[in-house]
């Protein structure tokens, strides 16, 4: 790992070249520098966490005069309990993940002594563009390591001094490794991401980590692929079996658990015949959380009747644009769907509203239907559809993939949490001993392909 | 299957409509598209023939006025041998191939009752753009359909009859099956590719299938993601070890078997140790096929004292130009590669010059080591990296993935030659009874995820 401010074109050319290399290495190499990167982190945890505090004096004051969003605060302050614990747990975890390079995903005979295989390999060299949260550096850093690809790192201002401490302790760190220092490198010259953003004969990959301005600006300005998601507006449906408590659960977890997060629940869709059943319960659990609701005329008349006049405090008439909002906050935007018809249509038209308002992130459905929850599963074009679970396990270090490069709504490649294999690819291999294409006709004399599947491993 | 002349943004918004529905019919539904497509275009072979003929009539004329390229009437002949039946089959194999959709490739126990699966799924709306080759048209119906993704198609005016032809006979067919009829439109107006590729909020994936210049075009006018290759610039090393018998048969298969191909050999790479013994024999098999050499200085003074007069007419002397150049044609640039050091070290000089000028496509090692090829294999940062076969296997076709989109030569999703597998993409599924993420911490009464990896079949 090396801090750098040399031009953007020197800084992709080189790690260009160290990512050959890196890819060569075998994964007990890349854990060893895992170990290194892990124990200087620990060893210096003091130094790190002080610049960090300056960062924070820094911010705070920006906060205070206005110039910077209070929200920043928490996603810049390591000191906060167990959040320097779980980077270093991270970067372990990562390491003890099985290694995802040269997995074979396919092997097949093609002929006598003609064998092809796809293997898992490097995608190469990454660039990852981040805001406030220093603790980025230690999670892309070990998930780039780990699957083989060489990182360009750069920060934003906020986060400069903790930045600059994590890049010098971990530099030494990955020099003592087979690692090449160029593998990992963080830029920290400003006003330097358009010209990394033209660098896509050097750069594979962009992986932006922040507001949702950012990851906009990073996928109108680059032609090389972005992975990442700019809205996380999720949604979810309450269809007219589902129970009580089942709902009140996930839709208050999904709402409440960390408002601010992309995986937070921003719609509600209530079917009809709920409405005065399950909703006032959901409703009730939601204001008690401090959930302000946006409603359609149906659901506010509902709790209109129900609810005291200091709840209804926090209960407003919602407008179209709402369903179209990703609050991040203590809103809830609430619609009604009809139940005229079939179960199946009450579905289809919970599916019609979120196939054209999500964000493709994650969805949700309350029901006691497996078939109507396969329905739904099937239908819905989210990176997550979940049945009768909250919207808050998107989630990579939850789904058990150690940490996460970001939640992708892509619709190639990687989509929704980013571990390890999002950030490999393949290629093909044939091994032979001196076959020509040509040989293979359906002629007189020609020969014919076996194409007979062989077990992936040896 | 619909031929339109609607405006690009309802044709657009009509596919990924279509898609909706297409993502959630069975594989039998889909198979049942597939052979009455495969039945329709086989009923109404000589009428598209006939459109074909005049398509390659009005070709023929304007090649002769020179106001198109002659290498484009092949392309465009469906009449050639074998052709039409090859299209006919290539429906009937992706039939018969796997369902590549609702393959579970993860399934996790997070917690108890509260389930993790992958599975894919289809991506959603592809834009194929292509030219001259009016089977292209069959081959990406069938894949789009079987892999349940809506396609839009858009041909090249020299293929207008043929295209109009396919698409009216094989429209009636679609209509009779349970695939949307939106689900193959063919946009036959004019000038619209631009507005097409505008269309991103509709459109997932563009497939160009043509010259380098429409590749390019295509790629530097959209921000949908482009699968595909502008270059094949392949590259063959002979190391100090190669047979002659398998060098001689690999380099003239991957060189001569169809040098306007994509995965047609354009640079050979000598160990100087074999310059004066396998190489002489290596050219001589090349121009015996009339193929001109491009050497570089070494190369030539060795061919210089074992040729003729009349075969040296056919090398020159190569030009730094030549090294990034795809011929498409009978021509072969050549460099040596210097054997001062190890072994490794010779790989290492031919795996440089291949990184640095290669196309990321498909390059070659003959060598009689396993060592070296594995070290050749595990350097080349392309699709393809073949030992001791020759590049001409290449193709989705001869991979055995039944018929082929294109070949890729991105760095993510899909890579090399892309058949139905890389139509697709995956969401997470999770299945609970009330969770939420909340509960899950270190704390008092905290749950913790058991992340246990789940047999793939229920």
């Amino acid at each position: 790992m090396s801090l750098t401010d040399s031009a953007p074109v020197d800084v992709a050319r080189s790690a260009s070249l160290a990512s050959r290399h890196l890819a060569t290495l075998s994964n007990s190499a890349r854990n060893d520098a895992l170990t290194a990167l892990h124990q200087a982190l620990d060893r210096n945890r003091d130094a790190i966490l002080a610049a960090n505090a300056r960062d924070l004096e820094a911010a705070t004051r920006a906060a205070n005069d206005g110039s910077l969003n209070h929200s920043v605060l928490k996603r810049l302050d390591l000191s906060r309990p167990g959040k320097y614990d779980d980077m270093l747990q991270g970067i372990l975890n990562v390491r003890d993940l099985e290694d995802p390079v040269g997995k074979v995903t396919l092997r097949t005979l093609l002929d006598e002594g003609l064998t092809l295989e796809r293997v898992s390999c490097p995608i190469g060299v990454l660039l990852i563009i981040f805001e406030a949260r220093p603790e980025v550096i230690a999670n892309i850093a070990a998930l780039a390591i780990k699957s083989g690809n060489a990182a360009i790192l750069k920060g934003g201002k906020e986060s400069m001094e903790s930045f600059v401490a994590i890049a010098n302790v971990v530099s030494e760190a990955i020099a003592g490794s087979q690692v090449p220092v160029s593998s990992v490198q963080l830029v920290k010259t400003r006003d330097v991401v358009s010209s990394l953003l033209a660098q896509d004969s050097f750069i594979d990959l962009v992986i932006p980590r922040g507001s949702n301005e950012l990851v906009r600006f990073v996928k109108e300005n680059t032609k090389i692929p972005v992975l990442g998601h700019a809205d996380g507006l999720c949604s979810a449906y309450i269809h007219s079996d589902a129970k009580i408590d089942t709902a009140v659960k996930v839709v208050v977890d999904s709402k409440t658990d960390y408002p601010a997060a992309c995986n937070a629940l921003e719609t509600l869709l209530v079917n009809e015949e709920v409405l005065e059943s399950v909703f006032p319960a959901v409703a009730e659990a939601l204001l008690n959380k401090g959930v302000s609701l946006r409603c359609d005329s149906a659901s506010k008349a509902v709790l209109s009747k129900t609810l005291t006049a200091g709840q209804l405090a926090q209960v407003q008439s919602a407008t179209e644009a709402d369903y179209d909002t990703e609050f991040l906050d203590l809103v809830l935007a609430v619609k009604t769907i009809s139940a005229t018809g079939s179960p199946e249509s009450a579905v289809e038209a919970a599916v019609a509203h979120i196939n054209t308002h999500s964000s493709k992130h994650t969805d949700i459905i309350l029901t006691e239907s497996r078939e109507l929850a396969n329905l739904f599963m099937n239908s819905i074009d989210s990176a997550g559809v979940f049945w009768n679970a909250s919207s808050r396990f998107a989630d990579g270090m939850r789904f058990g993939f150690g940490t996460e490069v970001g939640i992708s709504t892509n619709k190639i490649h990687s989509r929704g949490p980013v571990g390890l294999e999002g950030l490999t690819i393949y290629k093909y291999l044939i091994r032979g001993n001196g076959h020509g294409a040509g040989d293979y006709h359906d002629g007189a004399g020609g020969r014919q392909y076996l194409h007979k599947s062989l077990p992936l491993s040896d």
